[in-house]
């Protein structure tokens, strides 16, 4: 997890994996702008929908794993586990809210 | 709200706004895609995940409203409620869960 | 259900079962003060915590439902729809927030 | 935090701050029981509930931010984060759900 001078950076040890994800979800997301379009019924359309916050809550939850398991640990290991775990938390925040 | 025989349809009160928001989802998707593919820092994509999944859920919200107001409503009146409520339940039990 | 004059009333269907379900509740969160006081491992009072939430989201989901049942229903049959289906949007934006 | 040989205890940090709301939280279950045997109308039960939910999100939240900054981070510490990093994310997972 090599940290540039202007601003953080991060390789995620899934990239792939999480690109592809990415990618089905825009196109879960052009499926909805479709459905719309041609005036499905609602609840159909509500229920793509639904697919699609699964699919991002997915997406959220795997980051944050590897998050946690990377640059968390090693800011802990290092000493600067205060900072780090409070961003972590506003992190959880957002999501739970 | 005209209902085609082999499958519902509906025509979105506010359907260009619905589409534009779409759209900007869709892009904001994308976004996401090049931040990781750019090895950006997990808690800068996180917090724009954060961001597409407030976008979802006002869609989401949205569409409920203008379903209740006009299937469900319409449902009631021509005496066919029962159905047409359940039908919002699973949708709600879905957003709630 | 009866609408009194200076406060609305509605005697729930399941009144008894709503009842049982909150008293239950009601022993979970004493159950957690305890694990507390007995400075049990955070994950195991975390635990018993999201089983609360889950308890507590049924709760609110079966009351959604019979309020749309029978409240909402009669509101819309009577003309009053739009004012009550707002109100069961205000209630499902707090429970999906 | 004290770990003993057959079970995990751990003295919170903000004990008494935790056993205060969920002594409230309690108390607030109670309130809505009595409105529900008062036949008070649904929405007011409903936006009760919102509050609870409320409430016991912020427990949960504060336990969690506690447990990282000491169990977790002492795990981290020891060379036995792995464990401690997937118990949390189990723990995120169901707070996310």
């Amino acid at each position: 997890m090599e940290e540039s001078n202007h601003q953080k950076h991060t390789v995620q040890p899934n990239k792939q994996q999480l690109l592809n994800r990415l990618k089905r979800i825009e196109g879960q997301v052009r499926g909805v702008h479709n459905m719309v379009e041609d005036d499905r019924y609602c609840v159909d359309i509500l229920n793509q929908i639904a697919a699609i916050q699964s699919a991002v809550n997915k997406v959220s939850l795997a980051l944050v794993e590897d998050h946690t398991h990377h640059c968390v640990a090693n800011a802990i290991k290092n000493g600067e586990g205060e900072e780090s775990i409070e961003e972590l938390m506003e992190v959880m925040k957002r999501m739970v809210k």
